[in-house]
């Protein structure tokens, strides 16, 4: 009989499955994620988030979808119904280095109390208002930081699984190394 | 007495004011934006978006902020309970071109009747899940498309703005561009 292990609410034993599951068959490590965003008004959008293709095959667990607002403070002409996209980028990199921790944590045998990121980056908006294109428009440096608690794991131990987490992050791979972007349009009649 | 001119849901007059302002004052252009996440458990967290620091002081828009959750699908050991950190990532990319070209639009007096943006990008776990360093934690490819009516705009001037957008756009700069993320962490006693 298979011995079941959740461990900081991860099924150790269905992620070790999973990987054993790839490593026969690679194919089943690639996923093409999507999101789509419908202009409403002024800086306002709203995003959809539902299925995506893994492996070639769509996966439809979600039913229903997700629904994100996104708008700018007053200060950047918006009426805040959402977090702007820069802010969103933040909280994706926290999810990301959440899932990282909290999942490596699982199979290491770690169990957590608490885990919080806190995110927060610069930006010089001159370049995106077309004032001066001596700045970058996006962020100069992002930075975040883990506070963790976890019964019976030492110092080292948690803070070299944060290294681990960092250097396998998908988020953090494309934020800190880049990726290529390819934008196109279609313009209706 | 001031003419005021709102085009897209975009008071280009405000717009107008705010670059002059920041012409005067180039320090009006610098903001620190902030996100934490805090986990729940497993694969689900919740982040939190509210105030942030522009030009040196704290923007109180924000009463009470916003609240995103953060999860994986089944097929990654999650439940469903939000989209997922490269999700989200992808849509804050069409969040940030979305605002770039209503508002860019509306400064060059193009009224726009629909925008939309759809985001996808191809990603393969081995790394994330520790079985492979070959391939790269994130994203290999991201795809934007953008969907545009606008009455009175030829699909030349549509199609130079998307270009336009695209270079200044702060989400796509550091996807496309990388950007230093230096990553700390605090272990709770």
């Amino acid at each position: 009989m298979a011995t079941v292990t959740v461990r900081n609410g991860v099924d150790v034993q269905a992620l070790l499955e999973t990987i054993d599951a790839i490593k026969a068959k690679p194919e089943l490590a690639s996923f093409t994620f999507r999101a789509s965003t419908a202009w409403n008004d002024g800086t306002h959008s709203t995003a959809r988030i539902g299925s995506f293709l893994h492996a070639g095959t769509e996966d439809e667990s979600r039913t229903a979808g997700f629904t994100l607002q996104g708008d700018e403070p007053p200060v950047l002409l918006g009426r805040n119904l959402g977090p702007n996209a820069v802010e969103l980028l933040l909280a994706s990199l926290g999810f990301c280095y959440s899932v990282g921790y909290v999942a490596n944590a699982a199979a290491r045998g770690i169990e957590l109390e608490e885990m919080e990121y806190e995110l927060e980056g610069d930006i010089d908006l001159r370049n995106f208002l077309g004032i001066s294109d001596e700045e970058r428009p996006g962020f100069t440096e992002i930075r975040a930081c883990a506070r963790v608690k976890a019964r019976g794991a030492t110092e080292a131990e948690l803070k070299e699984l944060c290294s681990y987490v960092q250097e396998t992050s998908p988020v953090r791979d494309v934020l800190a190394n880049g990726v290529p972007v390819a934008t196109s349009i279609e313009v209706i009649q």
